[in-house]
């Protein structure tokens, strides 16, 4: 089918960059960085919102809300939390607008200047623990679990739709707990609900590890991800939890006292992921002909187009539908009927492949003389008939079908592009070849990593969790290593 | 009960704010204006939100997301727009911070200085018709029924828990139409839902109308709103919607091509809520001992306290209340069962009383041996014991019960304060007396109704729509008037 749409083939990110507008996921806004997130991809978000703070929920978390503006003074109190994010913040200088003097319109009223400069929240640690200080005396506050929705701002200079925008969506989740061991367990325990979200309902395999120390979040101690690879063999990072021992409880003085009433400072995490899980989606599963998407995450999970030439013909078509589409939402599925006659058939059917709609059902008048529909999938695009009193129970089944289908081809290509090698020149031969994930010793130095980025843009994804532990010798230097890490380029 | 809760007698905005804090709804931050919405008081919003995007989606609206800045531009091109919002606005004009050169601290980069300021929306008109424009080309682009749910920031002077911040949570629709009427009918409409939340769910009674034209949107040409009464007989505006013209597709040049070809502006409207809810919530029901939830809208409808002395106590109590708290949830009742041995049932009680949990159950060893349970119920404060097999029936029935009673009581309170008057002598004697809504007629003149505030800080709360249509003379000029408008004193 012809969409207009350029090929992964010809230019990969040319056509990502097409199929996230096409689709109506999201577009460019008049403002700089920012994106408007269209009303279909905004349903996407929002499926992804719903299963996420279910989980969070489920795992003890309260959500709440803290302030967009932080104070410059609070930025600057946890020192490498300041040096992560001060190059790129949005500051608001002032508080008030005016017609100016000389008529030439609207301009930044100078007597309103503020006396201490805020930033629009690139990340919360600093105004959560501000409060913190104000809720947390003994360890019957502990631990305290809380997760926000929200909209944050890095100044980003280079921007793509959904994967880095100055303004993005997410959740934060932070959290203070009485010992180490308990916010080294709640990190840990972060990271494994969104491997479970990435994996069960966004169809993504991942893998689990921690990142190197120059790749660590500001402020972290350590920093669990997961680690997704897109179609054109580049890594992306699909969500973050760190663990900040004590910094932040140090940088705003958060203590607790314990039960034989001792005095010490908390343990803090901290966690998230973004929209930027959509630019994941649309890259791991998509195809030529547009989005795929996985049936847990579909506003619409089947779409029932009607085809008819006479109105007389339309009646008994639209019967069929209509009973169909009952049938289906009363056991939850989610369906759409474009009964439109504003649009063909054709055309319904180039855009809900566009639009990657998991089922597509026709039905026609000589379907309906032969009580069948015709059922297309859009995962492989395969075609067939099925009886009437059997689609039902066929589309149920589908359903999981399909989501497993898209997992399990996710998975293929993964493995199909993880790669162990044994010396350096192996490592850049697989990189300039079919890329992905790279499996190889490191020395464990900053030195060795930032050389191997600079020479070859790939960087060291995560130390895997679930890796072998067979010591070697760094591909780079020769010098013993403990385990393989994870190399690639990335998002 | 003693809450160290100031009375509403005593002070009611000293037993407002103090109610807030205590009951865990909100606090403020270390930002000017800006609040905290703490975990409680967020699960109630969250209720809210819920329920309202329900009844958005219900209507035919999808949700999509807008960039929180606003460039200085678009927000000059509505005029009455930029006079409404110019003076109280968070202005970003730059976009990094630097270590100052002289070693003392972070300061502002002035080479990072933007070429146009952006304004932080505070509310996103301008950058949704600036992105209309892409969208609608035809009719067949119409209608375009969009809602957002975001935070909005206003530079608020004077700043109160929920009902005036810097920055709030809201949600806003924003929808574009072929016909005037459609559009007008749009507005009635949403006005419509939001009267419903608010009597429905929030049991807050609340009266339709349309603005004056100076209490109007900036830019619209009619503003419909919803009016409800607090227990301090002041006025507090629940929600609007407006009727704006094709004043914003004018601005940013958004017309449509009609079935015949013609091409025209598009009419629209937009509507919203905010988290000023919680204000309205908290002020119409509450009591001095605390909060007074609906049922519709508490986290937690029932609390079970376990009673006991001894351990060998707990485990019959518990077993009972485990039971109970089980089949009650599975009729889809919110239930907590708060078994924490660090609290004594005393303090538990006030502290679901200062919560406003509608009812609460206790169990002790004596109920267990008699196969009863103790009922409080919040509203009300009555106790009463139940037999054990009627507990979960009447709990069920106790929902519907409360939600309505507290209707009532509300409908009852504002009924009491809806004064009709003939003079402004009597109007002003109301106005100092017991406050509340007062009818009066009115010249229809921006002149008198400014002279009735400045003399008497009561504004022309809304034009009533379902109003009686009597003609009379204005209390304050004698000049005609065709009906009665509402006037009150208002938060």
């Amino acid at each position: 089918m012809a969409k207009n749409l350029t090929t992964r083939e010809e230019n990969y990110s040319k056509w990502y960059n097409e199929l996230v507008i096409k689709a109506d996921l999201a577009e460019n806004s008049g403002v700089r960085g920012c994106m408007v997130i269209k009303p279909y991809g905004y349903a996407i978000w929002e499926r992804m919102q719903a299963e996420l703070d279910r989980m969070f929920k489920e795992t003890g978390h309260q959500n709440a809300y803290f302030p967009l503006f932080i104070p410059k003074s609070y930025f600057s109190k946890e020192a490498s939390h300041v040096d992560g994010f001060a190059k790129e913040c949005a500051v608001v200088t002032h508080y008030r607008l005016k017609n100016a003097e000389d008529g030439s319109g609207i301009v930044v009223d100078p007597d309103a200047k503020l006396e201490e400069e805020l930033i629009v929240r690139p990340t919360s640690e600093t105004i959560i623990w501000d409060t913190y200080r104000k809720w947390i005396q003994s360890y019957r506050d502990l631990p305290l679990l809380i997760n926000q929705w929200a909209n944050v701002v890095r100044w980003e200079m280079r921007t793509r739709l959904f994967l880095r925008t100055a303004e993005f969506l997410w959740q934060e989740g932070h959290t203070a707990h009485a010992t180490k061991d308990e916010a080294i367990a709640e990190a840990e325990q972060m990271m494994n609900v969104y491997a479970e979200f990435a994996e069960n309902y966004m169809a993504i395999p991942v893998i689990k590890g921690t990142k190197t120390e120059s790749e660590r979040f500001a402020g972290a101690l350590e920093t669990y991800c997961i680690e997704a690879l897109m179609q054109d063999g580049k890594a992306l990072q699909a969500g973050t939890s760190h663990f900040l021992g004590q910094n932040f409880a140090k940088a705003f003085d958060v203590k607790f006292a314990a039960k034989d009433g001792t005095l010490d400072y908390v343990w803090a995490t901290s966690w998230g992921v973004s929209t930027r899980l959509m630019g994941a989606l649309v890259m791991t599963h998509s195809d030529d002909n547009g989005l795929v998407l996985p049936p847990n995450l579909a506003p619409d999970q089947v779409v029932i187009v009607p085809i008819y030439r006479k109105d007389e013909e339309f009646e008994a078509v639209n019967e069929v539908a209509l009973n169909l589409m009952k049938k289906l939402r009363s056991k939850g599925i989610r369906v759409k009927y474009d009964n439109r006659d504003t649009q063909k058939p054709g055309w319904k059917f180039n855009e809900y492949e566009l639009k990657g709609v998991p089922v597509r059902i026709a039905i026609g008048p000589k379907d309906v003389e032969k009580g069948t529909v015709e059922l297309a999938r859009r995962d492989t695009l395969q075609k067939e008939f099925i009886a009437n009193d059997e689609v039902v129970e066929k589309i149920i089944s589908l359903m999981d079908e399909i989501q497993e289908n898209l997992f399990q081809k996710a998975a293929s290509f993964r493995n199909e592009h993880t790669t162990e090698v044994a010396s350096y020149e192996e490592f850049k031969a697989v990189l300039n070849g079919k890329g992905g994930f790279i499996l190889a010793h490191w020395d464990g130095t900053a030195e060795t990593e930032e050389r191997v980025k600079n020479e070859t843009k790939a960087t060291i994804r995560c130390i895997p969790l679930d890796g072998d532990d067979v010591p070697g010798t760094c591909i780079f230097t020769g010098k013993p290593s403990s385990k393989k890490v994870l190399f690639a380029k990335a998002y």
